[in-house]
């Protein structure tokens, strides 16, 4: 069975579980932490980043944009009208740059530091660069999280899904990096209720439930994190 | 024509030009301040980043990684061996981790840091969040890029080109991001002379022409930077 590294609460690694589950795809989770930067995962992956997909017979796969394309190259046409890439070029265009904004713009912004000052540096040691965590750094992304949420307001006021008519890529990478965000409370979901009704469909699919039972140890999830009608 | 929306020193632009001339593509180039935060220009990319490309009777195809998988879908198959995405999914996997590690990492750590510095910030009035340069960021990046020269010299030493047999967008994608900061004279060229040698060879491609010819107002480039053999 094919293997993903990864880390329960990074939200690249959790786009990547959820696309797996969409496509049916079932491998083992092996928890990496990778500001450790252990010398057989950097074997894997020289940029030290998670996740990467080992699948058998195969070298691996670094990167969740490099995996997500490469599940479409390898399983994509399967899939039929449940494609997570469309056919057309130009509607992948749309997928991949909204994939790039959350992949990269809002996880810049709001949800990598979120879980790295959150949960990250709970388990640093200070040689792996653990210290306390960054107020300001905080502060920084939940203001900035509140022009994302009405950026997919202002999508899904136009669309059934976030790049267009049918669920894809956009939609599950978008959610991935909320709900690693969700589980620490800082999502104000009161700031636009069609972001908040999208989130909730995409909630609801399968590949939702797994990521709803990780718990970061010693810190409890926000009451609305697994709540289907939050 | 199509039209490349770009900045001169923008090393994902260049990436951009240099597959565009590769498959003999021309198009007008644009130039953009994307610290401007120009009106028209949001509504061609709302992330507000060159390089945006503009084709006829199409909507625009924002951000260098997602115009070259446009390019490759709508040409790629032309090109036939000349292709600069290999046909294969595991090849392809290793150029896209590459264009990745250039294009985010390499990116993050020498080049963007050093072309806002050194010249965007010549440009940007206050309220863009023009300031002096900072210097402790310079030195940061001009330290960062020798583990980068390196990595380029350990990989062709075990391959004619970065990611394979055949030149791809990796190298195009390294040389253009290595490209901006030798304008500058911040490529410490000493580092590898595998690294030195390969730069050569895709230096001498056709596309790397115009670029040579782009000058910041105010700065000359550094002796080595349009010599084939520097």
């Amino acid at each position: 069975m094919a293997i993903l590294y990864h880390h329960p609460f990074c939200p690249h690694s959790r786009f990547i579980r959820l696309s797996m589950a969409e496509m049916g795809m079932e491998c083992d989770l092996l928890e990496e932490r990778p500001w450790e930067r252990r010398e057989g995962f950097l074997l894997l992956n020289p940029a030290g980043t998670t996740p990467v997909l080992v699948e058998e017979q195969m070298s691996a796969v670094p990167g969740a944009t490099v995996i997500a394309e490469w599940l479409d190259e390898t399983r994509g046409l399967a899939l039929g009208d449940r494609r997570l890439l469309p056919e057309s070029p130009q509607a992948r265009v749309e997928v991949r740059r909204l994939v790039n904004w959350f992949g990269r713009k809002f996880a810049e912004e709001v949800s990598e530091p979120l879980v790295s000052e959150k949960i990250y540096k709970r388990f640093m040691r200070a040689e792996h660069g653990g210290s306390s965590p960054d107020a300001a750094a905080i502060r920084a992304a939940k203001s900035n999280i509140r022009y994302h949420l009405k950026y997919i307001g202002y999508l899904i006021r136009q669309r059934n899904w976030l790049a267009g008519p049918s669920l894809t890529y956009a939609d599950l990478c978008a959610a991935a990096h909320i709900s690693a965000v969700d589980y620490m409370g800082d999502v104000p979901w009161d700031e636009d209720e069609h972001a908040r009704e999208w989130y909730a469909r995409v909630k609801s699919r399968p590949g939702f439930r797994t990521l709803m039972t990780d718990r970061v140890p010693g810190m409890q999830p926000s009451p609305v994190y697994a709540d289907l009608d939050f």
